[in-house]
């Protein structure tokens, strides 16, 4: 199995993006908006999910790594916020 | 939910590749190894999947589209099959 680990680097950092932004809409489709539009400005990596543990773990530690990722969820969560599509299917 | 329909559009195009490429390994390491290659060297398509369905359906079917998925596909074969890491958990 495959698995793109940007997804789960984007799961553990949202949270931190949206204690800046405590009056936004935070359904399930905004959040899904958000990270849909953040993961597809950022660089897939995609590995074969047992191998990719160890080296992904310390990626996602390094902090410039970790800044890009914020800055990208922090302009999706102001994009989706300032014109959400939740109720669209 | 969210879904890179890269993912999808490279499980469809992947047989096309290996009918030309038939003595390769196709273990599933080395076909899972293939399609991350291959998905880290194209922009990922997030959306959240119902939405997607219709949109993602006609893109997937225009034929440059088709062509770089297929090139992509190709250069990654190449690679993996050179230099097999299988046996690599």
């Amino acid at each position: 199995m495959i698995k793109n680990y940007m997804e789960i680097v984007v799961d553990i950092l949202l949270p931190k993006v949206l204690i800046h932004h405590p009056n936004i809409c935070t359904c399930q489709n905004c959040m899904d908006d958000v990270k849909a539009l953040a993961l597809n400005h950022m660089q897939p990596l995609y590995v074969r999910t047992k191998r990719g543990e160890a080296f992904n773990k310390v990626k996602s530690l390094s902090k410039q790594f970790e800044a890009d990722v914020l800055k990208e969820l922090t302009t999706a969560v102001t994009i989706v916020s300032s014109n959400p599509k939740h109720d669209e299917e």
